[in-house]
């Protein structure tokens, strides 16, 4: 992700240059500022993101880094008072979150974007723009789908269903609904036999949200079809879908034998993987946070967002083990 | 219902003849006794089902009368030993169905179809087929939707929702899953403004299936937009969805102002009912109950389903009023 | 397709009796006769069609033979005044067709019925009904398609696309704009590696209609995908597409080599065949054909319609040969 | 449109600066230049497109004026070599396109780019790369759509919708085929009644490819829907369609009336315009210019193709005239 972001940086974002990456692979980080050296002019290498943040070089930062050092790099960018575009989780925990979120309010000015890309994505924003329209009434019902082809990781566990990809519906149902979640139940079905010894997948979350609409959601992540994302929403005058595959192509092929009389199919690719399906997002996501970065401004997610995910999916983790719903407990 | 039937049975209905109606309402059933007469000889004419049970003329019966009064008429039916195509429900409570399975199995043979018209229409049976054939592993998930555009009845109440909306749920769970719900669980979210004073409309219920399969519902009775049945199935290697609403026709459309600038839209209409959406299951249900009653035989779903689809209404009564998961208590 | 009739007649079709089959192959006749003899009592077996022709047990009378002895068989219908469905083509010629038109008149009164069935397919009926209500305003094009999966027969001729193939586009282009076609352009692409030896396959037409109204033809009969029919109808205020394959079922599966990172496919199946594709369109044209016949009149195709689509037909094979546009000599 | 690229370039486009705008409307171009250049630094304004194309800050050229000056600016950008991306057409006729390539040929290294966005369209690029594939066979046929809401200009001729639009599909049956149009024939069915007095609205071209390939073509420029834009491609082994409206959203909507019985609809809206359907290939477009120009190369449509299209739309223009297919005078 932080080299995806890096060739973002370098090609594709207007008013921006890449002028450093910190990996503690320095060999890695060397092959990727010789990659994108040419671009914008040289890129700096450093083996501890600690040292990029305070390079005087430079004037924002986007860490891609894992969760659990995010506090650490937070704070250090508020010492400098650089912007930074975190990447989902803001931290491993409320507590943490809190210290960061505090540390931020002491700088004065809002330093954290969140990196929760639907909210760049065109068919969400579209989707945002629609409930809030009121075109289609008051919403009552959210329906969301979010399916991986598979789990890459040998040590996935349950509670990472939860933390890694249920956050995003977490955040896409607060920001479409504009209000917070108060409770959460995670229902387990039977597992997929694709599944990893002793991991709950599929999972089924309910949210109660403030004014008592309800979320649905299906967390799959060893579906093995691809990677599928979609919301229906439900107001009192209309309903939406959005995020069908069916949008691109539609091809039909021939039978499996050919000529012998097997007839063929219709219908198209499904997206393998985030990368691909959100591609636009992200590069919208980045120009939006550098563009507001030049006004002085944060777009998007904040740090009190990444804070409120953190603790419903900590009352969902919660919820995945008795199956009852848990209580949210908002500030 | 009752004249739609008797209309079916008139002129759709290979094997069969309609030889008698019966309403209170004498004048009505004399009119629809009239109008159908002329296609397949007189149809006589009774003030009270129960004489045309017995009238020696009828040698099967369907019932389209309230639930109420179900028990009675199917007693009669057995007396006879005519077969019965009862419109759901089988009655309406669990201690009346047990008394009608009691009856039934002292005839000796199976007498009952209930009418779960969805058992025969195509997209359904597709799907059915799909699920037994394995190709998408074990089912994980089902994902229902049940919309009507609004509730004619005054008197409507929320339990009616899960009565006689929920019950065609709770029986393509059964049969497309081939086992039993053992626990239900009713969320009510913010009810629609349309919806009547005191009643929760929409609402999303939970069934969880003997193999550990979940099944998420939403009924909404109110929804304004038409008649919108939708299930999407997820196995282990593959989804599939039934019900989507584009199959038939795609249209475009001018501008709300014409040629001023205004573009116009893609898309098509809804079904305004069910009458429409599954008139082709209807006449694939009473042609298979006239073939199975020929043959001594009974298709489609027995009284047995009658009684499980009304057990697990039962608990979704007392689910709707707690919002807790309320357990089936499966024989 | 007789046998397919036979069938249909016996056991969906109300108010009607299958008494009798006709085939020069005896056994293959009785064996049919021996199935369906059972459902609506005995059937009748008979070598030669004209015998069936005048069994007094025969009141109405399938032709599903070839074409080329439609004229024989049409005019011992009419010597005996029995109603026919006669399969398309009505004759192989004009002058022929002709013949049947003043055999029938001769009558007085209307006995043929030739089997478009697409003019009682339910979408082709609401397109239909669709472009007469002119809410579309008036009709400027029709883009239809055409496709099958591949041709079963060794002896295949260009000529039969046109006859076969493009008889039913030019019955529905007649009937959906409610006009005659008065000049027809075939042009040739290069042929698919799949068609036979010196076959022209695909096959572009173009129909210019009475009023100035263009239709494009695509057909393709060694398309290796399927059977696909559809049409758009583009008007002044606005367009109308059916016979799109994705109103029954949308699934997703699995990549091709399952968990290993590649992703699956949306979609569904592609019809293999007429039968298949218009199964229901016959059970309506048969049932309506029965019903119009028990009222002593003829709906759908009549024997005029037929003789104008061999016509435009012959006109087509003309300028399958020179790629100029040919005019129908209309009457 | 010139406009148009003037916010892409100052906002949207990376490596590059927009540095001066050239209008006649001057007071125009200033205000444009005051909204505009607070974001990359100051920029330029010219009356005359020739002066902003000597000017010594500007290295390259977006041409956005109309065809009949191209010749002349493009001359001018050649004498100073720089880089010029020219919107379509080339130049008005044969002649003038051959003297701005024999003109660019003397520089000695290519410098223009034709504007044929939808070379950068993602839905556009996935087909050309599907074609190319050879997953699909040989392609045997394409059938174009062209669909625009309505004709701003009440000087609009039949001619200008083969010169402005037929000219996109011209361009594109080129580019995803990869060979030339050896003819086209441009049939004229009776105008809606919404063209203005004398236009031939809508048009159906077919063009034959130097393969054999056929394409048919729809340009309907008042079709009063809205603005669509579709290709279908048929292969030897399969069909792929692009440019549905239907991939975003999909919505329901309330009756007409509301609750009193009229079910809604399903949908979604047409877009406006080429601007919106268009606005990520436009910027796809710029942006590649702008890095190929960097390189010193061209990418997209060369001025040899902007000259090959109007060759083909010069005898689309006549075959306008006589209904009659007419060769392009291929050199």
């Amino acid at each position: 992700m932080g080299a995806d972001h890096a060739r973002r940086l370098a090609s594709r974002i207007v008013e921006a240059r890449l002028s450093a990456v910190a990996d503690p692979d320095v060999e890695r980080a060397q092959a990727l500022a010789d990659e994108l050296g040419g671009v914008g002019g040289p890129v700096r290498v450093h083996a501890d993101p600690l040292d990029l943040i305070v390079d005087p070089e430079v004037d924002a930062v986007v860490l891609a880094s894992p969760g659990s050092v995010h506090e650490e790099q937070l704070l250090a960018c508020f010492e400098r008072g650089v912007h930074v575009l975190c990447e989902k989780p803001l931290t491993m925990d409320s507590a943490s979150s809190l210290r960061v979120i505090e540390a931020e309010r002491a700088v004065g000015r809002p330093l954290v974007q969140v990196g929760f890309m639907r909210r760049f994505d065109p068919e969400y924003t579209r989707l945002h723009e629609l409930l809030g329209s009121g075109r289609m009434g008051r919403t009552l019902l959210l329906h969301q789908t979010h399916r991986n082809l598979s789990v890459p990781n040998p040590d996935f566990r349950s509670e990472m269903i939860v933390r890694d990809s249920l956050v995003h519906e977490v955040d896409c149902a607060r920001w479409l609904l504009g209000e917070e979640i108060v409770s959460i139940q995670v229902i387990s079905p039977t597992p997929t036999r694709h599944a990893l010894d002793g991991v709950v997948d599929p999972q089924v979350s309910i949210f109660r949200m403030e004014s008592g609409a309800v979320v649905t959601n299906e967390v799959f992540v060893s579906s093995r079809t691809g990677y599928e994302v979609r919301v229906e929403a439900v107001g009192e005058d209309g309903s939406a879908i959005i995020g069908r595959p069916w949008g691109e192509m539609y091809t039909t092929t021939v039978g499996p034998q050919g000529v012998d009389g097997a007839a063929g199919s219709w219908g198209g690719p499904i997206a393998p993987d985030y990368r691909v399906r959100f591609e636009r997002a992200y590069d919208l996501e980045v120009q939006a946070w550098v563009d507001a970065t030049l006004r002085g401004e944060v777009v998007g997610a904040t740090s009190r967002d990444g804070w409120l995910s953190t603790l419903v999916c900590s009352a969902g983790m919660e919820s995945l083990a008795s199956g009852r719903p848990v209580g949210v407990a908002l500030p």
